[in-house]
């Protein structure tokens, strides 16, 4: 039942193409793993799909990869956003992790009114959880993790042509309608306190904005991060 | 921005009922939370809705709080249930959080051929988990979680009136066809291993059984929970 080891590798592939391991690579792989020189694994750098690659050399702290062959093309995911407020750690986590799982192309942790100044966001721990979940989960692309942002400062520099779902428990949402809504996408999920007055008015303010409900229970975060990106996957995504 | 404190309570609820607190909730009122005698917090039990009631007697290991008026009606769940492979510990502790979150009716973890041994469930932990999520979403109701059985026994004793909607990487599934499928359902989350080819040929075998496609990347069983129950929620639920 063991599936082959998926690693996400910051490096060129292609026939032949050799790709040179980290150290913590190389750990996993021979110290973790127990790979011997000739085992082949899969590995994928988000820009030339999945790929076998053949143990060439296995070090404590070094090794070399060879590709063999492409065995899957890269599967860009459709051109959607998630955007959220962090909340605390462990579920800011799994919210990349969904939203690498669900099939964003880009994840922007934004800072609202009611984000507790406690979660903080440290930009490369909530990458290699993307890539993590790129790894486990069969993806060959690994959405980009934005720094921490405030949401005002997003808004501004916002293209109108990119619409934005905006969930948030307290306003009641219409259906996505589905005719003519196809093109670049966002999805706000708001913070656990609910967004402020100020910021409920300009979002409802936004022509670009449209509002989703999730049912009548309150949702957490994490919850609501993937039940909006499958009601949007399913209306308009790759589903 | 503080919400009033939510507390399920084993207790019956109704005008100027007296609900004794367990030591454990008398601990969390009034040495963690420090409320003192005339404080009102939110009681619910699951069959009388919500109710507003305040501290009448604050001890440390002891206290009485006396119902006030019901503040939201009995909100019950569509007739979903939703049965799962356990996968390890967390991770299960979030699939009962996000099915009460959803709403689903009933909670059943079901060990098949490829469930881990090591995943063991103690009812009694995902049942508090399932109430602590009641709390925290503002829920009136609080799913049963069953006890962890077999998949086979569970559907040697299945109601064929009851439909399961099967999730399997492995399977294409049709969209859910809304007309005439109103009724009791029950979705099935496989094991992170998937469901050995017996099992598969037995699932496709059921009269009862529909298959569910969840797009083209592969999901964590947790994420495959929550997106399977808003597809559900969608299109034959409360949502």
């Amino acid at each position: 039942m063991a599936s082959k080891t998926r690693l996400y590798v910051d490096h060129p592939l292609g026939a032949g193409q050799l790709v040179p391991l980290s150290q913590d690579q190389a750990h996993y792989l021979f110290s973790v793993m127990r790979l011997p020189v000739g085992a082949v694994i899969t590995v994928f750098n988000g820009q030339h799909g999945a790929w076998d690659a053949q143990v060439a050399e296995a070090g404590k702290r070094k090794g070399l990869l060879a590709c063999v062959a492409q065995t899957q093309a890269l599967q860009m995911p459709p051109d959607l956003w998630l955007l959220f407020a962090p909340i605390r750690k462990e579920r800011t986590a799994f919210i990349v992790e969904k939203a690498t799982e669900m099939g964003a192309a880009r994840v922007l942790p934004v800072r609202t009114e009611f984000t507790q100044k406690a979660n903080r966001v440290r930009q490369d721990k909530l990458q290699a959880h993307a890539i993590e979940a790129a790894e486990q989960c069969g993806g060959t692309f690994v959405p980009e993790v934005a720094e921490l942002a405030k949401i005002t400062t997003v808004l501004e520099g916002w293209d109108s042509n990119r619409r934005l779902l905006f969930c948030d428990e307290a306003m009641v949402g219409a259906a996505l309608d589905v005719p003519d809504m196809r093109g670049p996408w966002a999805i706000l999920i708001g913070p656990e306190g609910g967004f402020s007055e100020a910021e409920r008015a300009r979002l409802r303010g936004l022509d670009y904005a449209h509002t989703l409900s999730l049912g009548p229970r309150i949702l957490r975060a994490d919850t609501a991060a993937v039940a909006a990106l499958t009601v949007w996957q399913q209306a308009l995504g790759d589903w």
